[in-house]
């Protein structure tokens, strides 16, 4: 058979999306499977399973990234994808998972037409990429690239108290290969949107140019706890009430401001929290990202200019700590321009765009040429259950990634 | 000793409200004694070892109101006081307390003096008046009065999940008493203001003419959760941005409406909580207060109103439960001017005055003429460990007290 022939087997393809989702499952058909968690650990033994069954290295570095080599031809550095299986508390079954198990299917493809490539062919499975547990999000893929030092990333804590270094060892994924040893020749990742654009177009595939920046702060808002039926408005320093107006001025900036700012306030905690107490304290997140780096930092500095002013109104202090900040990216023209090329050959529709979520092909661009290829969510429901991308569309999405890693693995000059 | 020459030992009242604060003791100098919790359990045995010793005839009713009596010469109905010993989560020492064990030390100051008066005396102290645990506040003393069917009262749910039939049994205040037997001529509650009025103006003596009509919902916001990434702005159903909306909704309404209006959102939950998530769900509680009921009825209208626009626009369901609903109230002139009276007769500044927060006093003026005295809150701070009343003030409330319920007492046509 001619590679250009190759195709995934789909129902293999769906049979691991099936059997993964099914370790943490919850309600609605989504997994729970909050990094460094025992689910977590569960879904790695069972993709560590599948790698030894097609008879990949596998290796497991100091952070956690766990890699399936499969051997190419000649001594050239590797080509690798990949993607996570981490999850957020209410996760669905593609994201991060089909990046992971397209390129395991992908290997098997190969191997079943006892096709050897030039290049090694590598899939990363690369820690905490949700945030959801630790931050920042894309920990494992950041600490790989060199942008964070192990040693900090190991003293990380859990939202529920553990290091993370501590829940590594624990769920038996502290590994022995030396963080980053891997350098790959290129960088390839497979992923649902997770947004509306693909759905709304009827369009297939996304060949993914850009990549928005990231910024997330945690505000921690010290006020006054009183009685809430004695104490005048005018007395109050309301540490619940400050939360909830940054929560309304950030989502009135991102409309005003408009051009892809998005702005969110996820996580709200209030102190006592009780109905007859004004709140002494209030922690919140907020979570602001775009494309342009000249708005996002004007959108930060908006949001500082509110704090400042609400701190003086309503008499309270408020703190601020960043949990995360990645500039927009841009990702390698040539990958970009090869991704389009492969699914005008397969006959998909396609068109460019820009990931609006953070991604672990963001820390790789680091360090060598890199892209996405991004496949439909349908109604752009993602970090749900029910979040779900037609079978057909993730079949696509793979062969896609299977021509374009084997045209990369054959080309001498990547 | 004539009558109007007896006054409290105040060494004795401090020691006793600092060995009960010492009972569930939080940092700061406050309590966390949530009803019927183990410490609530702990503290009520404490004040009827007190009772005990004092050679009062101590009873539980079913619904764990605890009552100790003290005989009078004639066979006419009792003259009533008390409050409670229940806290909020990060609760003072003297809230509810002070009205407890200033009922106790005026009945030690009798015995003391060897006085008897003609009407029997009873210090009550009802449960869960805070609503901290329990919804609604000042269940003990609604369902005395008989505003609550009992059955129903035992099936009031913690916050924390057990019954509240169940709770009571379980720290021993499951009480062999028939609720509401105890039928008092007049009820005079004492109590610290837990607001500013009094320690501005330098005024030692707060004589309570009404009390703020109280209304309490519980919102639960449906919305739909999803990337915060990759969600456009306008595409978005965001639960947790819906419930900031309406806590400064109702923040812009209360000093919109001004004339005493108050409104407090001092709990939230969010679902799934995280960062990168828009909220799936929200809960949050609006506590609206007014000493006219007009207007109460309006706040809770213009209320009902911008939730249902929120809805609309934000495209999320929004449910609302009453938790608690009290009509303002008005207590009865002679009780109130007997203790202005006493006021001036100890050269003490007085006014009349309302209350910001609910009262047992409240439910109790549905069967008996009732009245408040507050003594002054140090910048109107309560519901926190730094709630403070000054010592000479304490005593001087107390004293207020003592004269006042000996007048009643001896008072043939209260």
């Amino acid at each position: 058979m001619n590679l250009p022939d190759l195709r995934v087997d789909g129902r293999r393809l769906l049979a691991r999306i099936d059997a993964l989702a099914r370790i943490g499952a919850i309600d609605g058909g989504g997994s729970c499977r909050l990094a460094l968690t025992d689910d977590d650990g569960r879904g790695r033994d069972q993709v560590v399973a599948w790698m030894r069954e097609q008879g990949l290295v596998v290796s497991v570095d100091a952070i956690g990234n766990l890699f399936g080599v499969r051997g190419g031809t000649d001594d050239l550095p590797p080509v690798m994808t990949g993607s996570h299986i981490d999850t957020v508390r209410t996760g669905g079954r593609y994201d991060g998972i089909l990046g992971v198990l397209a390129g395991l299917e992908v290997m098997q493809v190969l191997d079943d037409a006892g096709v050897r490539t030039r290049r090694p062919l590598v899939v990363g499975v690369f820690t905490n990429e949700e945030g959801a547990r630790f931050a920042p999000d894309m920990l494992g893929s950041l600490v790989y690239v060199g942008g964070m030092p192990l040693a900090q990333a190991l003293d990380a804590r859990a939202i529920d108290g553990p290091r993370l270094g501590d829940e590594l060892q624990r769920i038996g994924y502290a590994g022995a290969a030396p963080v980053g040893a891997l350098r790959p020749a290129a960088f390839v990742e497979l992923h649902i949107e997770q947004g509306p654009v693909l759905d709304l177009d009827g369009v297939t595939i996304g060949a993914v140019e850009d990549l928005q920046g990231i910024s997330w702060q945690e505000l921690t808002i010290t006020g006054q706890s009183n009685h809430a039926g004695t104490t005048p408005m005018r007395m109050r320093h309301d540490a619940g009430y400050a939360a909830c107006a940054v929560a309304t001025f950030v989502r009135r900036m991102a409309r005003e401001m408009g051009a892809g700012q998005v702005a969110t306030v996820g996580n709200i905690q209030l102190h006592p929290n009780l109905i007859n107490v004004i709140a002494a304290r209030a922690t919140l997140t907020v979570d602001l990202r775009n494309t342009d780096e000249t708005l996002l930092k004007r959108a930060e500095a908006w949001l500082a200019e509110f704090l400042a002013t609400l701190a003086r109104d309503e008499g309270v202090e408020i703190g601020s700590r960043v949990l995360a900040r990645f500039e927009p990216v841009v990702f390698d023209a040539a990958v970009v321009r090869r991704i389009e090329t492969v699914a005008g050959r397969l006959d998909l529709r396609h068109r460019r765009m820009t990931s609006g979520a953070g991604h672990d092909a963001q820390m790789l661009a680091r360090i060598c040429p890199a892209a996405m290829i991004f496949v439909p969510s349908v109604k752009g429901i993602s970090h749900n259950p029910a979040e779900h991308t037609q079978p057909d569309d993730l079949c696509a999405g793979a062969n896609v990634l299977l021509q374009t890693l084997v045209e990369l693995a054959n080309d001498k000059e990547v």
